[in-house]
């Protein structure tokens, strides 16, 4: 256990950030409101973080000698995904505070290494075995039932990175074309919705979490967000507890999003994967509460205390990808949208070129 | 009169801004949400706007070398306060779309030519008077009746250049702290409330008004804005008429803050100033509006449609103004609290360092 410690940055220090994609750029925004300065260390060239951002340092993520100038120019640092090496966030944490830690990306980086922590912390998952072959994976697919899915441990999103297995004898099909030795095999959870709750936890360990969200997909991508999420009150507060248990369990500092599936069966919740940064699903907090997801995550980084997340209203947020974009025009002029464009150049297939968000007064039914 | 033709910049365009206090910085995260580049032109070093803006040239306002490099940098200009020399507009305005245009800039620097403006299209405002000689003051206020407020005719603010007079004997004094040979001198309008409206007014002619907000000063700064004004609806009506009429008539693109008195005697509204830019009056439009003044002046600069209006809630912006920002870490742990920090580094009296916004359901009677 580490110490519980705070060390509250002031106002004008540098907040070091790792990636500089639409969740960078959305932080910086927020740490700029808080008074805060932002330092981008990105590789990409024209990312969206480096538009709003004060200083940009662009190099490898494995460049260690830019990286430990980068450390010295910082008070803190923090990342915008989680595919960053482990080691370079272990080389910073050397010279600099970083926040959610090595140790906490290490876990959400792997499927296995997530699902075991969360067994071993009394949260229910999908079955799960790990294998290295083709015969494991087989086997363990005759063990947990069909339907079942084959996933990379590392680095997938949005859908990739995956295959769903309905008949026995796909298997090795989907293990080729997943072309990769470190598979887990999950049990396919039949459910009624997606949800997530974003967790964040302050460096003196509080926790506050946003009430949850609603998430559904087209194409294995996050379509829309609806919150809070229509589930009953007793569910809701279960998904809370359960994020707060695994928030607290990792010991973690900043906002983590746990996405969860929900059942009519027992158990209700299952938690599908967890986040160890802002994320897609919590892009509604901007306009309807208080502190934003993004704002929540700056606070806990810096050491300060936890923003208010009740909500001012109900929102639906709704992904514009790809072509989507091109509603830009039609959505400005809707009255009530919130529409965000994340400064994106090309709008290739599949890619998040913004996002729309729309309130609706408090109990009253969502239209459609 | 000018041609209504709408040049709608892409997403991706490049907006110049003249300034980059806090308004310029708020505008930039404004153009960011929307999709735009931003150059902050700013001869001021470390000024809050360049820690969120893409591209910055800190040079004087009436360098002409520097200001044609801007000029073919951008696709559009911007400013962020008036007191920008007009003969800089000018030029830029050579060279790229400048908005508001120079035009509006020369009527709104100077106290006469914005009361003969206002008064030429049927606005009330006080009674006033130029004058250049202690005498013609000494006439002036003699003719106007006292109280009297002796004004320079340019670049006041938040109460500087300015002296009220109650007794004649005082004229000469207030001549001399003026020490100005441009001046004008106004009747004193005994008022019991100052509103003001952010007014809007795209490319295409459009025009959109927030909805009336009550201003309350300490030490001739702005203190709180409150919103909607605690006034009657026909009042709000007439002031929002008003707004209208003032920024048709200047053939205005973007957004123009109006302040007002409201007495008990007729006429009931008078004008007090315009601001032709965005104004401290307008931040709670950022939580309580679908559009924040801030992106509705982006919006009208770059041609694109105006944006929604209404407001979510009640709104009350106090300012924190010098060692205000000492509440910063107690106003972090309030729960509805809406913490804006400009990002300055020193705490001098009379500065503006943040604001906070609160809002509250509408119809509900706001605290204290």
């Amino acid at each position: 256990m580490k110490s519980m410690s705070v060390k509250s940055l002031q106002t004008g220090s540098v907040i070091g950030m790792l990636g500089g994609g639409q969740l960078g750029r959305m932080m910086a925004m927020s740490a700029a409101q808080l008074g805060f300065h932002t330092h981008i260390y990105c590789p990409d060239e024209r990312n969206p973080g480096e538009q709003v951002t004060d200083k940009l340092t662009r190099k490898a993520y494995d460049d260690r000698e830019a990286l430990s100038v980068f450390a010295q120019s910082v008070d803190v640092v923090t990342y915008e995904f989680e595919n960053i090496p482990v080691e370079s966030v272990r080389f910073l944490e050397q010279h600099v505070a970083v926040y959610p830690s090595a140790d906490v990306l290490e876990i959400a980086q792997d499927r296995l290494f997530e699902k075991d922590f969360l067994n071993k912390n009394g949260i229910a998952t999908a079955a799960y075995r790990a294998v290295n072959t083709v015969e494991e994976a087989v086997d363990a697919v005759a063990e947990i039932g069909l339907p079942a899915v084959l996933k990379t441990r590392r680095f997938g999103y949005d859908g990739k990175g995956q295959v769903i297995v309905r008949k026995a004898e796909d298997v090795p099909a989907a293990w080729d074309a997943l072309g990769n030795d470190r598979i887990i095999v999950e049990g396919f959870v039949p459910f009624r919705m997606e949800i997530s709750v974003l967790a964040a936890r302050g460096q003196d360990g509080e926790v506050c979490c946003f009430t949850p969200v609603e998430n559904q997909h087209k194409n294995h991508i996050l379509d829309k967000s609806i919150a809070p999420a229509r589930i009953s009150a007793d569910l809701q507060e279960a998904a809370v507890d359960m994020a707060t248990t695994i928030i607290t369990a990792l010991n973690y500092v900043g906002l983590l999003a746990v996405e969860m599936f929900v059942s009519d069966d027992e158990p209700q919740l299952r938690v599908n994967e967890i986040a160890p940064r802002v994320h897609n699903s919590g892009h509604w907090t901007i306009e309807a509460c208080a502190t934003s997801q993004f704002e929540q995550h700056i606070r806990a980084v810096c050491g300060l205390p936890l923003g208010g997340v009740d909500l001012y209203a109900q929102a639906v947020m709704t992904n514009l990808i790809g072509d989507d974009i091109l509603q830009y025009n039609d959505l400005l002029r809707e009255a009530g949208a919130n529409v965000h464009h994340y400064g994106k150049s090309q709008a290739r297939p599949g890619r998040k070129m913004g996002h729309v968000t729309r309130l609706y007064p408090l109990g009253q039914k969502l239209p459609g």
